[in-house]
């Protein structure tokens, strides 16, 4: 079970104006689940969005980042299907995308330009197009601005739980609300090749500031989570801002304004990708890994990810047992340049594990164990050498996560 | 269980002229186990050995190095104990590492400096220095030519089976034997920082090119396999040559005999190596990576070890489905700059899987699940854009690696 997610319920999530949300169910792999979500914008919706590095990436994130660069029209509309992930699928996968896009333009009224599609679920399998013109109409037909929470539950895929926030915050006396969306639970790793989400504001913010506001918010979330080091084809975060709330656009990026819709959907992005680990595949427990003074941010992420990437370290934790040296076996594989491990301090939590290159000498077993039975634990490592820090969010490895991963297609 | 080891019978395992080795029970982690290893050398001997690079290298490498860098004298032994890697130990653990070798020098009547000691076991845990020091004289007590098989058992530690081989050739019309052990089974990864393996041979042969065999030999085998991508502090590939066959001296690298001497012990690497992933820890396949055509044999490694290491990828292994989609999109994460995923050409054994960015017309998923039920399985990827190519060992991802690394202290 995810590990310390609160129960999500519907009436926390709150409608953002001009953007609404129709979901149905397509059947594309299962015969019941919610699969296919439509999500329509109006026309004064500034986008932003990042995708997946993957060199064998989704012709859905071809199409999408196609459409963003070169139509000169507003997007109005954004269709994510789950069940198929529509990558590995040629000449004929750009081809689906490209009709869903124009399927679901001919519906809206639109230019297929203006539609960005989105796909998430088993790779190399042809997606069931005739399922999805079959379903658009559908979709269509429940758009609603409530419907956050059904659109939660409509991009899942292993996912145990849908993820999903709103908050709300004061803007020139006006309220603005946030609320967003996020799917996981596999192939979860750094570099924008995560998961998706798809967080949504009414506030009202020049195009510029939202291309800085989505890089900032992806630097401090979803790049800062992994599950297994596996990178997606699909992934991608879009951060959209419709414009309806009724004040002045922020187009200075000194203002206060700026800053607090910057902190607020940085807020989000954050909870978003944190409960992405915390409903990791198999995941029992929610692990931070703090890597501080070092030379660099670059040399910080390199251990922080060696760390949580280990299959050791991550079942070490999985049985709650401090074999911690597996940590310091990871720091040390880390290839960093002329690291002096005597310098290296290794705390859990507040408890100072190892220092001058072994054991500190007021550790104890018994108050490891004590930490490492938590189902929240902060692994901090210190280098000593310099100013920088790298904070990586990870779950442990589970059997489950190998029950999960052989067992997906079946 | 392992992956196709047949069982290893005391007498497939030759004596190798001017070794011997002495084995006992020292109780360092488990009270009735083999534990403790001793190989005496004559004085003749030339030996050549690669270490972990792993940063946080435990105390026995350090000392190790230290002593076959520094000494002018002859290595008259090695001592080699599991159940404790004597790593993580700081200050103290190099104490030990000292007072092993000092102990068994005395014993033996050569100077410390003369003994290489090795370990390996679990991390961050004082050496049991008085276990070690009361099992040398029984180790030393029981030295003989033909303990080869012993020696195999002594040094396991999540092991099943033990690790060893002997070959025989003919130099001048003399037979030469080589002999080796090794012992995986996590923490393997490539660079050396893989195991321990211990290949000795009667040739005579110059120690400059000695020193070429393990390099071409590690090339062509430890750091070719892969079970976790963890990269152990411990661990190090020694190789002897005691100069006791009769025959004159190999000094020549382009006489006949260097090739044959050169291949033979590459042949004894490469298959030591592969027991390891064979029995890696909960293997249930042998897979086979081999990545072709590439720009540079840097670019195809990465290709192969992004295969080898997806959890994603091992756990479809595991589960004989054809998920091979995953195997794409580990292609496509390798990070090869410029890479036309549309040129790849993705086979299993000799099944067209994909090619042209997608899936092959001709393949069917019957044909894929039929090779993914084998437990020897062949991934050939085709980069088509050069003359390189890499071939990497792995096993897949079961429950057992979980369980087995989760119990590992218990």
């Amino acid at each position: 079970m995810p590990v310390n997610i609160p129960p999500l319920l519907p009436e926390q999530l709150l409608p953002v104006k001009g953007l609404s949300l129709g979901i149905t169910t397509a059947a594309i792999k299962q015969l019941k689940r919610k699969d296919l979500l439509v999500m329509v914008l109006d026309n004064t919706t500034k986008i932003s969005a990042v995708f997946t590095k993957n060199k064998f990436c989704a012709a859905p994130v071809l199409v999408a980042k196609k459409h963003l660069e070169d139509s000169k029209l507003a997007v109005r509309a954004l269709v994510i299907n789950t069940g198929n992930a529509n990558a590995g699928t040629g000449d004929e996968g750009i081809e689906h995308a490209h009709t869903t896009c124009s399927e679901l333009a001919r519906i809206l009224n639109c230019q297929a330009q203006q539609v960005l599609p989105f796909s998430t679920g088993v790779i190399m399998e042809p997606l069931p197009i005739d399922k999805i013109i079959t379903g658009l109409p559908a979709a269509v037909a429940n758009l609603r601005e409530d419907n956050w929470f059904a659109a939660s539950q409509a991009i899942m895929t292993t996912d145990i739980v849908p993820k999903a926030l709103s908050k709300q915050i004061n803007i020139q006396g006006k309220q603005v609300t946030i609320s967003g969306i996020s799917k996981g639970s596999g192939m979860i790793h750094p570099n924008m090749a995560t998961m998706l989400g798809f967080v949504a504001t009414d506030a009202c913010v020049s195009k510029i500031l939202l291309d800085k506001i989505i890089r900032s918010a992806t630097e401090d979330s979803f790049n800062c989570i992994t599950v297994d080091g596996d990178t997606s084809t699909n992934d991608a975060f879009v951060l959209m801002a419709t414009g309806c709330a009724d004040h002045d656009e922020i187009s200075n990026q000194d203002s206060i304004e700026f800053k607090q819709l910057q902190l607020a959907i940085s807020e989000v992005a954050v909870e978003l990708a944190k409960m992405i680990v915390r409903d990791g595949e198999g995941a029992s427990k929610f692990i931070t890994v703090k890597v501080e003074a070092g030379k660099t941010k670059d040399e910080c992420a390199k251990v922080a990810y060696a760390i949580s990437h280990s299959p050791l370290v991550k079942t070490a934790f999985f049985a709650s047992d401090p074999n911690l040296g597996r940590i310091l076996a990871a720091i040390g594989y880390a290839d960093i340049e002329d690291l002096d491990v005597n310098a290296v301090q290794l705390y859990l939590d507040d408890l100072l594990v190892a220092e001058h290159g072994g054991r500190a000498k007021t550790y104890t077993e018994a108050a490891g164990q004590q930490i490492m039975q938590q189902s929240e634990i902060m692994v901090r490592v210190v280098l000593n050498r310099g100013q920088a820090s790298k904070t990586v969010w990870t779950c442990d490895f589970s059997y489950d996560y190998v029950k999960i991963n052989a067992d997906y297609r079946t």
